[in-house]
């Protein structure tokens, strides 16, 4: 299944993208949250699927919002690719580099990217983001982590690396600005990925094709990071877990180059779609 | 004012705690979150705690929760004492240090802390806790700041030290785990606080004092930091600010000193209450 969310900011109501049509499952479920997510709702809502032709259709022109609610938190690993630590000058990392933006960064695949204020050093990072299924505590194996995913999406974790980098040392005011995290067009559940550790991504910036990789590379892998990180925190259901950046970012450039407003940002994961932002003056 | 909560985890209420009375107001509003504050609804409230009598009483025994509710975000300080980032052997900082913390971690002021699976380093930090009272974004000064306060409350940002310093870099898997952020007793709206910058701190581990400190010797002050973080991060009515601990944490002890289960801690600071925890292993 491929879970969407669909309407005006903060009004967004839950769906499905079935044969490249929107279905509207408002009137079934509230939303793709916390509460749905552990009871269940995932289960109810394969039976619904399969009877597509009866759900109605969105209307085409409508807003595609972020495919879940507004996250409990959003965690985010660094340089979780080995050759984009390479492209930053740091080192590979023993384990997880873990941080957080804020979940009120979170917006739709296609909205607009908000350049912050006095930022000269806005720049794109293409993810594979994990959707999580259930509250997830002190997991006993990365085996078991599997049941705990709810589905993968595209998560654009848009940083700006001065704010990130030069401001005092932890990364949260270069991540956490407005509209800094573009997600979906939507969370496919496990099953629709064959081999979620063998995905083409990229993303260009006007056309030119900036970053180029693969899920294959990423040091530590979906599952080994939701077990790891269930040791030092309770994940919740409907939290995002964005898995790190291959290489290709606007800092590894030489020389390193930034969004500026009117830049337009392509993303791709296969089978997880295609974002797109156009970037404007905040 | 002094905002409160009670009721069982996950299922609090909001209330008023007047003239030593913990007095119901779930007749009236739904919680203290951010649609409550951003409709102004602590404008309406003053007028309903002005006739107190007519308000219902909590029953004694009930458990006292967070005095707000989730926040949307938990946003920290880092070493905003001059003297407790001397104990930490860190450089005064040039501008604040921000991290996050997940606001799954916000418990009630007088509820257990779990010490993690693993943790050898868990440690103590009393702070100032700042509550938003209206969505800010690019605020012009610090003196504008002032009206989007809600009020300030007692914060525990309790850290592990070893998940926090030795296992990454970024500080996040040291701050976000389970029960790490008690929270209140209650939240003192501005004008019950003659002076926020002045106000004394104080904690203790087993009845010995540990940390002792007063607000007024903060390197970043309250409507500094509220002004600083609008111009990184749109912050939202009821999101949490701690900002910064004094001297004395276990980590700056000669030698180190930890929590370990059965510890009592009391957090004091004038005008806002005090809290008391005890440790168990998670």
């Amino acid at each position: 299944m491929k879970l969407i969310r669909f309407g005006q900011p903060g009004a967004e109501k839950p769906g499905l993208y079935i044969d490249g049509t929107r279905r509207d499952l408002s009137g079934h479920f509230a939303d793709w949250d916390r509460g749905f997510f552990n009871a269940g709702g995932l289960e109810e809502l394969r039976t619904l699927a399969a009877k597509a032709g009866d759900l109605p259709e969105v209307p085409e022109d409508t807003r595609w919002g972020s495919p879940v609610a507004r996250p409990g938190k959003v965690i985010c690993i660094g340089l979780n690719y080995s050759d984009h630590a390479a492209e930053s000058g740091m080192d590979i990392p023993k384990e997880p580099i873990v941080f957080q933006k804020g979940s009120n960064t979170v917006v739709g695949p296609y909205d607009d990217i908000l350049i912050p204020r006095g930022s000269e050093k806005t720049d794109w990072e293409v993810e594979l983001g994990i959707v999580m299924g259930r509250d997830a505590r002190y997991l006993a194996s990365e085996s078991e982590a599997a049941a705990y995913i709810a589905g993968y999406c595209i998560s654009h974790d848009v940083s700006e690396r001065a704010f990130q980098i030069e401001r005092g040392g932890q990364w949260t005011k270069g991540k956490s600005c407005d509209t800094f995290n573009p997600l979906g067009p939507w969370v496919a559940t496990p099953e629709e990925i064959a081999d979620v550790q063998n995905l083409d991504m990229g993303l260009s910036v006007n056309g030119s094709q900036r970053q180029s990789g693969n899920t294959a590379t990423m040091i530590f892998n979906c599952r080994f990071l939701v077990y790891y990180l269930s040791q030092f925190m309770t994940l919740e259901a409907g939290d995002l877990i964005s898995t790190g950046t291959p290489p290709g970012v606007g800092l590894g450039m030489k020389p390193p180059q930034y969004l500026k407003a009117g830049d337009e940002v392509e993303l791709t994961i296969a089978g997880l779609g295609c974002q797109r932002q156009v970037c404007k003056n905040a």
